[in-house]
């Protein structure tokens, strides 16, 4: 028979999958002696059979309920049903995965009516006892019976304003009387149905709440995000309440052992006196710093720190850990591997491997190659910062790296806005789960309440937007949409700029610039290079790109698009003559002007990535790009060339195609004009000369022909490009190395890639086409339902993002496993957008492929990326 | 040791590769007793190794050579070099396949300024001497040492005319002294070099003109346009010469055992008198038919008539027998299958399986697809005919057909005209092999010279081309470019109407019709069922294609296109009502309208086809196709459809997608507007519904959904259309039969087919827009380098007309074989355009897919190749 109940002391770290990560970690602190409040963990596989046979729970899983129900009731000495010995019970999800506000708690479960007072009487608290009660109310209503909470809180918030209190728990036990009155009303009215007074009936219907909120909105909006299956399903904690709102001995707090901004060694949290649960990470009283603990109980801190450094050392990670104090007792509540930025990541990474705590590898595969990206985010310039006017800089620093962008007061419009390209930036009295989509989308979140750890800072951090929060000299109206700030209003749409790093906010657009590396990030990175098989080449033509690359130690150019070239106005002018010419004499003249241009090209691009391997694919685009297509232009250009208007006219006509991506580009061009790639490698191989007769410098280009479909292609174009590449070095007597390869981005080139191999000397995969042509998928126009796709779960992944791995990864291996067999040592890269994907890099290793390129900035992403599967593939 | 010579009794008629099909059944003819002048055959080895060596014949092949020589020598007693007993030859190429006009011959080999008068001596004959001399010398220069013929043919002419002869013949021995003598002269001339005296030269001189002539451009631009191997080489047979230019009782001709135009079992040829070698087809003298041979020679028309007997006996198919007959003595020099228009090769088969000379599946095999377009060919419209006014009616109905298009004078003029879409008839005085790149493209050739079998006339029935040869009232001028005919003058651009089928040509444009088909069309249909294991399908939706379809006997259809039932001016303004809604009601009004058209049309459609199984395609292309581009019409359209010019403008440009092909379109639509896709379902179900009550009419819809990419698309939309539909049969309380499949037109597609599987009753693979993706051609744009491709062979075939088996074939290949896992009874067939090309059905047959559907036309042509199919695996 299944086993669906696990008491603490039954599980371990390892049952994640059954406990969810919250069980199988306070089953862990248990067996490590720590101060859990007792309790049991139904289990993951539980829920999604509860969730796969119409929400009802079988009497089996009834039945082992009660069974440890009882067995808690006689571990514990106290009853559901005996007043004088009460057992009040935390209900709380747990999934595998963790999902930061997503599934739901209810605290207090066990209060009626009848035994609130008995409570008052045992505790001799009469507030407290209220206090608990009105607490469970809320919860069971909102989380149990869907009643919106600002139903409970609206009323809350106007009682206080009426009755002049300021802190809930300034309340008086009438006035908790009175609410707890008001709120069963509101049961009532919303729900037309009472509170149930019966304990077990309230445990029950928790449980199910729990299990069905698995498949609430916000948690799939969360799971497609983060990629986590929808079949994991969420466990239910159900332990003894502890209880940190029983007067100013008690209190409740959330710690990180480190700082999860940057990662230094130290104890980092906060804490409320005389506050339950939810109200640290609700942000509604802002708590006060773990350090003041040391003062205010200093025993307490002292235990609490030093069981601190129990978990971290057991767990080998910073740690992020829950507790309660109950009139100076502590208990620990829940810990797991705390959320950082990307800065402390690394710190702490090193940090542990120096610390003895990790190895090398333990640390790379700890980190996420997308934080790279965040570590690198934009900094402010500081000449910029000078003349910016100030709005605040009283907010919390509560996820680093800057931002501009047009303020939005909720998720939907920040959505709307962001999906029209715009930059937006969400500005909230608090976050709440609800606005996740809309947090997604912006560049930066800012809130006017609420601490490092609430759910704006914990969420932001997580994703790595910059965040400032708890910016409390900010009135946010929500509602009419204006943001009041000491010297000013401003509006949505405004623009403001956004330092998360220091938490300081600016009117208007600040200009960013990227952050200096760290030692830190320099160490992993090193440790990176060490441990990954992979060659990480950059994307680049432009000098300051290509030194960008060489910075991140990139091992070579694995893409150098030499139409880039082709746009400077000089440039331009010929290439349209090239184009316009009606005789192959008047074509040979532009091209020889372009010549003289690109071997100046070649020659710095050699010099600057002075001696590494340099991909040059050959010109790709239509024609048609370099020709107007408005009348206008048209005009003008003519004017400007000395042609006819009805001449230019007529040859865009002519090069004008309906589906420009599957046109006459790529090789196709040289097949009809051999004239311009052979211009090309002339002056690839003339600057290579050059370079070699002048200081001696060795280069290394790698001509790419790009958009092969057809053996005969490439083998024509070979044999063309060769013997103009041996007719130079004949005529210069001075021969320098070159290979020449191809591009595979046609689902053709795939499944013919034995034959290509043939003639050539190195593949080099391009994702972009490649998905294009497998998916049918046009880049410029999918965005009007890939978004829908995404959405609907239609497309797991964006594929332009991540690497298909089913349809066009199936290719790509296909044209592997037939290119090893003509030609097993055959060199083959990627140097599509997917090159610096971290999913779709593992991919590649797994393929055995010889290098990734990238954009410059990614390359110390795919070097990260590339070391985790390096060690991966190396633990198998 | 290779044996690269083989004397005619050494071989036989299976040895075409090695020995040529010339070579092959020469040798067959001699062992089969019938008098062949003796001779050898040099291999098609040898040819490739000739060329392979540069050029060089080694020592070996020489040696074999002069050893053949010498047995010829001493089996016929005479000697190259024994002016008493000369031995006189022929040199001919021939190739495995027949390559008519391609290759080249000399004749009268072995003659120079001494021996010719031996030979005039011996013969008594001095004319016959010295006209042999000036063809040699002729047929030398222009074959071996590449002097123009037009040098040689130009003086002829000339002095003919200044000497006032009118035929060759009735040259007088001074005078074709004289012609040889500037025969010689033209040698210095251009080639500054003397005609060789020596035999043996002569001979070596002329094999090693034969071996390269393989790699001339004419040759080449055939091979590639029949499909043969640039690898196979050509023969070279050496024979002793018999001459039909000794005399009056001397001749040469061609003959067919049955009617090449008709198939009528009744011998069919023209011989001319007195006349050598290539007179007859060249088409200079107007020969007389055959059966005048009869009163002529009865002896020898008796003899010849056996022999073509027991030839056509022996091989079981019509023969194409040359002859030459030298003083009365009858001599065969070549045999072949012959040439037939279709209607020849459909009786002929039919014919010889009643005769017993074949099985029907010999006769199926005998036949090709492509002739059944041929048989189909269109007529001209009685009515228009009697009002078109007439050029000619004494033209010879070369090759069947009727066509309409514009005069071209030359094939290049032709070529580049058709290749921007215009319909061109190439009209000559004669054609020779170098037309052939414009004979391909033309619609009618028209000749004013030549008989049935003249070069036109035989190409022309190859091609299926029509043609109409030797109208003797034209006067054709090629320079100029005019033709004069009796009541006027024509010139270059002109439209003219052709007959091939009787001959007649007239002014102007003449409406065509389809032929009607013919008993013996009808037999071959009949039996290409029997042995054909693929259903053949239509592709069609109007109710005529859908009746020509049925009365070429489809098995249902392949493919409904509804989008074609969305542009009447009624549903497209509902169209643009649903395209321009700003909300679901006024999307649904307009849904509601269009499906009211669509039960309509799927009735007819249903009603039409009587209870075979129709596949229809649920709306595919890109919405922007239904509203207008430019913008007046936009202007126009707005002010009909009462909606603000600014805002259609702006939907229009919201629509507009760079790459429409690769856009919002197929299945994709359907995602984002179900209600399109609900109420096409709808329509479908309702109509069979309607049909079922009202007339007990059982109809069976296979519900097509187009562009699937990934399993969510597919499954989605089946539980969307699946609910539709159950939810109104339940409403209707009746029940009708339907399956749900999908398109496999995305390389991803093909490469999740298993997975896709799942969620579909059956696959139909959309052939054009897998080209399109596989390849990355855009048809529409694909124009401006594909027939580049071609030409210079980087593509061997048009994969728009053929199916790439190399690339797309692999795909769908790995499409079938993954379907086959998942279900392996699941129906699978083609739609696309290469469900109709025979090349293409084979490959589909041996994946043992279900069906192929094609155009209606196409349907007859589907079945005679899915029958050679079928007979070909059972013979494998």
């Amino acid at each position: 028979m299944t086993k669906n109940v696990y008491s603490f002391s039954e599980g371990n770290a390892e049952m994640k999958g059954l406990l969810g990560g919250k069980g199988a970690n306070l089953a862990e602190m248990t067996r490590l002696g720590l101060p859990v409040p007792d309790g049991f963990t139904i289990t993951t596989e539980t829920c999604m059979t509860y969730l796969n046979n119409e929400r009802m729970l079988t009497k089996d899983v009834q039945d082992e309920i009660e069974l440890h129900l009882k067995q808690l009731e006689e571990r514990s000495g106290k009853s559901l049903n005996d007043p004088e010995n009460m057992m009040l019970l935390s209900v709380r999800s747990g999934s595998k995965f963790s999902m930061p506000g997503m599934m739901d708690t209810v605290l207090n479960l066990g209060l009626n009516d009848e035994n609130v007072e008995h409570l008052a009487r045992v505790t001799q608290d009469e507030e407290f006892a209220y206090d608990c009660y009105r607490r469970l109310l809320q919860m069971f209503g909102d989380v149990v019976y869907g009643i919106d909470g600002s139903h409970f809180e609206n009323f809350l918030e106007f009682y206080k304003r009426k009755n002049r209190v300021k802190l809930d728990s300034e309340l008086t036990a009438d006035q908790l009387k009175e609410i707890v009155h008001e709120y069963k009303r509101i049961y009532l009215e919303i729900k037309k149905q009472a509170f149930p007074q019966n304990p077990k009936e309230q445990l029950f219907a928790a449980i199910e709440a729990v299990f069905s909120s698995w498949n609430n909105e916000r948690a799939n909006i969360y799971r497609k995000l983060h990629d986590i299956s929808d079949d994991l399903g969420t466990a239910v904690n159900i332990q003894l309440m502890v209880f940190g709102n029983s007067g100013p001995n008690s209190g409740t707090g959330v710690a990180f052992t480190r700082n999860p901004s940057t990662g230094e060694n130290k104890l980092f949290g906060e804490y409320l006196i005389n506050a339950q649960g939810e109200d640290v990470v609700a942000g509604i009283r802002t708590p006060l710093p773990i350090s003041e603990l040391k003062t205010a109980m200093p025993e307490v801190y002292k235990q609490f720190f030093e069981m601190s450094e129990t978990l971290e050392k057991h767990y080998q990670d910073m740690q992020d850990i829950e507790f309660t104090i109950e009139n100076k007792k502590l208990y620990l509540l829940q810990t797991r591997n705390g959320k950082r930025t990307a800065h402390a990541a690394f710190k702490v990474a090193v940090d542990m491997v120096e610390e003895g705590l990790k190895t090398k590898e333990e640390a790379i595969l700890s980190l996420d190659p997308h934080s790279v990206n965040q570590l690198l985010h934009p900094v402010f310039v500081e000449e910029a910062l000078k003349s910016a006017e100030l709005i605040s800089t009283v907010g919390l620093p509560a996820s680093p790296g800057s931002a501009t962008g047009k303020i939005c007061f909720d998720a939907a419009v920040a959505k709307e806005w962001s999906e029209r390209g715009e930059k937006v930036i969400l500005v909230r009295q608090e976050t709440s789960p609800e606005d996740i989509g809309g947090m997604v989308v912006s560049q930066a979140i800012v809130t006017s309440r609420g601490g490092m750890t609430s759910h704006a800072a914990v969420v932001a951090r997580g994703m790595g937007t910059c965040c400032v929060a708890g910016c409390s000299e900010l009135e946010i109206d929500e509602f009419i949409k204006t943001v009041t700030y000491p010297k000013g209003v401003l509006k949505e749409g405004d623009i403001i700029s956004v330092d998360g790093t220091n938490g300081d906010l600016y009117v208007g657009e600040v200009s960013l610039e990227l952050s200096e590396k760290n030692e830190y990030f320099e160490t992993v990175m090193a440790w990176s290079k060490e441990f990954s098989r992979l060659e990480v080449r950059m994307n680049a033509e432009m000098t300051s790109d290509i030194e960008t690359g060489m910075a991140f130690e990139a091992s070579g150019i694995g893409l150098v698009r030499t139409e880039h070239m082709f746009f400077a106005p000089e440039r331009l002018i010929e290439m349209r003559r090239f184009i316009l010419a009606s005789n192959q004499e008047e074509r040979n003249k532009a091209l020889q002007t372009i010549l003289g241009y690109q071997i100046d090209d070649f020659k710095e691009i050699f010099k600057t990535i002075s001696g590494k391997s340099t991909v040059i694919r050959l010109l790709d685009p239509p024609l048609h790009e370099f020709v107007p297509s408005k009348e206008g232009d048209i005009r003008k250009i003519a004017e400007e060339m000395g042609v006819q208007y009805d001449y230019l006219q007529h040859r865009v006509n002519e090069l004008h195609e309906i589906n420009p991506m599957l046109g006459h580009r790529g090789c196709r061009l040289a097949v009809t004009y051999p004239e311009l790639y052979i211009m090309q490698v002339e002056a690839i191989i003339r600057s290579a000369i050059e370079l070699k007769k002048s200081s001696q410098m060795e280069v290394f280009p790698e001509i790419m022909i790009p958009l092969v479909g057809m053996e005969g292609e490439l083998s024509s174009l070979r044999t063309k490009l060769e013997n103009h590449i041996n007719h130079i070095m004949d005529s210069e007597d001075c021969s320098v190395p070159f290979t020449l390869g191809t591009m595979i981005e046609l689902p053709r080139a795939c499944l013919i890639a034995d034959e290509l191999a043939k003639s050539a000397d190195f593949f080099s995969f391009g994702t972009n086409d490649l998905t294009q042509m497998t998916f049918g998928f046009s880049r410029d126009d999918a965005a009007k339902y890939i978004n829908q796709y995404l959405a609907e779960g239609v497309l797991p992944i964006d594929p332009f993002q991540t690497l298909d791995v089913t349809g066009v990864g199936e290719l790509i291996k296909i044209a592997v496993e037939k290119t090893r067999k003509t030609k097993p040592d055959m060199k083959i890269g990627v140097c599509g957008e997917l090159g610096g994907d971290p999913h779709s890099i593992e991919f590649f290793d797994q393929l055995g492929l010889d290098y990734v390129s990238c954009s410059p900035y990614r390359v110390p992403v795919a070097y990260l990326a590339a070391a985790k599967s390096g060690i991966r593939m190396k633990n198998k």
